[in-house]
């Protein structure tokens, strides 16, 4: 079979490879449609997860089931499905615990274009497929379906790890595609005011549209300074999804005594993230800081889907660009690495 | 000073009383707005609270400071101020512990016309102004701030006590005022489908504006059934806002193992409430009960004000009928007690 | 083989069977130690999970595994293992929600002696061995080691659904072997005072050792009052670890506002739990209300095993009672149906 | 009135002053037992909370009651006290939203030396009696109680930041009085390995009787790999008690992803707080960080009292100096400030 491949670190390519062999509990899929997410740039570009020869790339998918191992039960070839970017071992310690997605080793739930081949392919390969699949929704569309992988559940994943309650004024840091779920997901766990820093006009759109109140331009100042101002001193919450190490620093000092941070931005360089002494209330100041890979799996895929088809959020606004063809796997990756000011999210639909 | 009160049971009136004394920590207020409640209703004419003579109803309330305590730092005459229902005594320690809705004793977080005179006068007391006093948001309109004082607490509780997270599949049983808020808690809480059970149009036609999916109405068929068939199974969660200790049962019944229940209704009769053994998984199923007392104060008045200001709620729309002038508390109140079709929540303004 | 049964409602017997097939998920084990439980004799002559016929009796045990499945990878033949009374389908979506003994439906993560055969027989079967055991630590006790399967993880279930906080005042309901547990699990949990209710002497002995306070005999007199007047007022949390249906009217009436009730006994008859109305605070008083089925799986056992490594907890003081050989599972079963004063729990050692 | 003061930062003495003034919720003490902080040697000869000018020192105490205001209710002249060194307001909003310690602003609970005087008086001045006072029980050892101020609810704030559970194996990192303290709190919330990192010996020693099973001694090696061998991997939770901002680099390295650091030590100087970027997940590990001042006030001082009646902790072993009379909180400091290897935590009994 054909796939889209990371061939070496800063090199990519169209690869032949044998079609995934499907295990007992296993699942093998073709794709109905397929996205590039930020991370394939910096696994291909950056090498932030080190060395790959010839690994697929991809894994942000919905897929159409076309084997099912033996032990499979709630799947059956011709099934249109949800895939998660993270299909834990859900028997493994870390899941019993409640962190299936470091089931195997920190962030090792992760495996698509990770530990193993992704999504851009003409099949690819479901470890645990009645844990990890969950059905398409009848009339869903593509594109909102596709983001179900991995922008809704990073992006709600960055709300929950903020521990957002009623009321709460909310920063949201960063408004691509995941912050912009982050706001969406505040919105709809009962902030009251949502600052969404960011400088794209689309994007600041959508930000606006998915129920920021405010959005912050750190081209504008300060973006610390220009919360607090807006916010009449230091928010409750603070949701990362975007910048840097140094990024935490701004958090710690825009958020309140007895506020959280929610970090679901992949730091993938520099020695240390810094928190600043002081501000951090010289490690007294209750000030929680929490970061986390997103929760996979088919409950999660699931319960995302249902707010969804409710009508609560609408993720395929995120898509600026449709392409079509397996093909297309690769100008949509460009796009990404590119990033044009209108890009928020491509999407390649199969023909 | 003029009131209208609670005779005795059954009996209402207007008296006539000192104006209330100020101590170093309270503040005294007029009204702005008021609005009767179902609970006044049920103090006067079903006893609930047991025997009271001459005590001034009503503790939903708008005020304007007419003077405060000599301890009093947050707030000055003339100031307009959002005023909980709920007024505890913050270091009591069921408030260190969490409860200030049971400072001084289960319940007795209640002060308003339970153990002292409420707000239907000329002049009201708030014992700790600091703590329980909130200042008006500028251009709030006052219906909407007068239903801070109950309707959206108790309603937001509901939710915060069924524990809803994203995705969950919730039934809201009631939709009165109190539901109503419940309904739109859970739309905000990130709740999927919600349905609402209740009869009245007027009702059914606001739950759906404030995000239920379905209604369910109670005269078309067992809810349990309905509710199960609707949703092809036991729901997430389930929020109750009405009904009687048998409404428990119907809960438990439509409850998923694993799932949790948030009561916020007052059970005014009746010597127990049962839980059906066997679909409450022989005591083992992980269906949690909790019902509890809204959560005062002016932290709570602060963040959920915050939320109407944000535009995320919009409790104005519960008031389907508006009075003039502190004499027409007692046509509201006749008007809650005989609660025709077309009533869901009466507020009386000052001239 | 030969295994010890339930042949029908009343009646236990010995059979024989096929040895029972190992999937490519699961182990299949011999027993080293078993242990009859109070549930066994419930499920025979009770017909308390309703009629079974010819299914071999036993849930609590510590094994030798005699063969491993193809997938397994954590196991392997002649291991020594911790066997869980409950043994999840770890990929479910009650599982992958937190209520793994919930997979497959309400109570269903319960296996053994309820929808196949359970252990007391020459062999047994294991669902999802790398899920569901765990190894023997070298040198435990195989009495500890056999508490592990059900009796220290429902006994602390209990202190966790009561959520048991530092210095709070604990009543636990029920001084058996799992109530003893629970006492134990409420003194390493940060408990001040524990009243543990019970009349047998060598119970109330031991759980004075385990940690109790206060041992309080119901023969003499009600037990609501005994607590509330040594605990000048209601306690903080109450531990329900047997009793029946009335329990919980007891349980509540002793109960601060804000307290919390954990439920571990199976309740095994009666149509409703009853809620007393008015001691629950008119459903308002947060006295909230959990039951549930122990947490059963690998990560479970191995955590509780090192609380007996570590010297934490004494289960293996439980027994009172020793038995050798597997035919001593039928004499052992019915000293816990006698129940004779002088016993807590028997274990049965194979030669 | 005589008092012990800081003079300005290097600089000691004692200064006379006038005897505090009572508010009408106040409370003046008198000293009954003291004992001075390593905070105290830190604000005045580190200059850790800035200049303060003839500042009475001290915040841990036990107290006799020899004035009240006029709003008090529940203390009388002569009450014996535990006196909490974290005394807040608890009307305000951070104390509603259950972060009492940051009322008025990040840290500004505690006021005894720091923002007012201290308690190393002839008399001290408690805000907030009802609020922040606590009966001494009856026959409690002084040296207890005086650590019910501080060193019991830091070192115990420890755990609960740690969030630490059954069977969790739990680095803590320092063992002086406040680690030593986090180590009983760990042995009595459900640890079953304790790694306590230290070097001197009657910490050490103490450390174990406290439940440590291990000791670990940094001048022995690096303690992340001690702890990793020991532990055969990382470690569930880790408290932090000691050290400075490079031991949160240790405590991300030695903590498994999933796992929670709890810091109660207050970090005097340098910029930043470094958290490794890999180690930690690229910011994707679930390893959070939370570290926060101890809860004050009457509840806390109540439920850790129980423990210490209900022989849960015995506090009254960190004392290895014992000195009389108001005057000898000179030469406890001096004691505190040179750290002799055989100190522990110095008490000052008056006469």
């Amino acid at each position: 079979m054909k796939g889209f491949a990371m061939l070496k670190i800063g090199e990519t390519g169209w690869i032949t490879k044998d079609t995934p062999e499907c295990g007992p509990l296993d699942a093998i899929c073709k794709p109905l449609a397929l996205a590039p997410c930020t991370s394939d740039v910096h696994t291909v570009w950056a090498g932030a997860i080190g060395d790959r020869h010839n690994m697929i790339l991809g894994h942000e998918a919905v897929g159409e089931v076309v084997e099912v191992g033996s032990l499979v039960k709630d799947f059956k070839v011709g099934d249109r499905v949800l895939v998660s970017a993270i299909t834990p071992d859900w028997n493994s310690l870390a899941a019993q615990e409640g962190y299936s997605m470091h089931s195997g080793g920190m962030l090792a739930g992760w495996k698509f274009s990770n530990f193993k081949d992704g999504v851009f392919a003409e099949y690819f390969h479901v470890n645990d497929a009645d844990g990890n699949l969950a059905l398409l929704p009848e009339g869903m569309d593509l594109g909102a379906a596709c983001m179900v992988s991995d922008m809704v559940p990073t992006g709600f994943h960055g709300a929950e790890l903020a521990d957002i309650q009623y009321g709460d004024n909310v920063a949201v840091i960063g408004i691509g595609p995941v912050g912009l779920m982050s706001v969406a997901a505040a919105a709809i766990r009962g902030a009251a005011n949502i600052y969404a820093v960011g400088s794209r006009k689309n994007c600041a759109d959508l930000a606006v549209e998915y129920g920021a109140t405010d959005i912050i331009n750190y081209r504008e100042g300060d973006i610390v300074e220009q919360i607090m101002d807006l916010n009449c001193g230091p928010v409750d919450k603070v949701i990362i999804a975007g910048g840097d190490n140094d990024t935490f620093d701004q958090a710690i000092r825009m958020l309140k005594a007895g506020g959280k941070i929610g970090n679901v931005n992949y730091l993938g360089e520099g020695d240390y993230v810094k928190i600043p002494r002081g501000e951090w209330g010289c490690g007294m100041g209750h000030k929680q800081i929490a970061g986390g890979l997103m929760p996979g799996g088919r409950l999660r895929s699931e319960k995302l889907a249902r707010l969804i088809v409710a009508n609560r959020i609408h993720p395929e606004k995120l898509i600026t660009h449709r392409f079509e063809g397996l093909e297309s796997v690769e100008p949509a990756l460009m796009l990404m690495k590119d990033k044009p000011k209108d890009l928020i999210k491509p999407l390649v639909v199969m023909e």
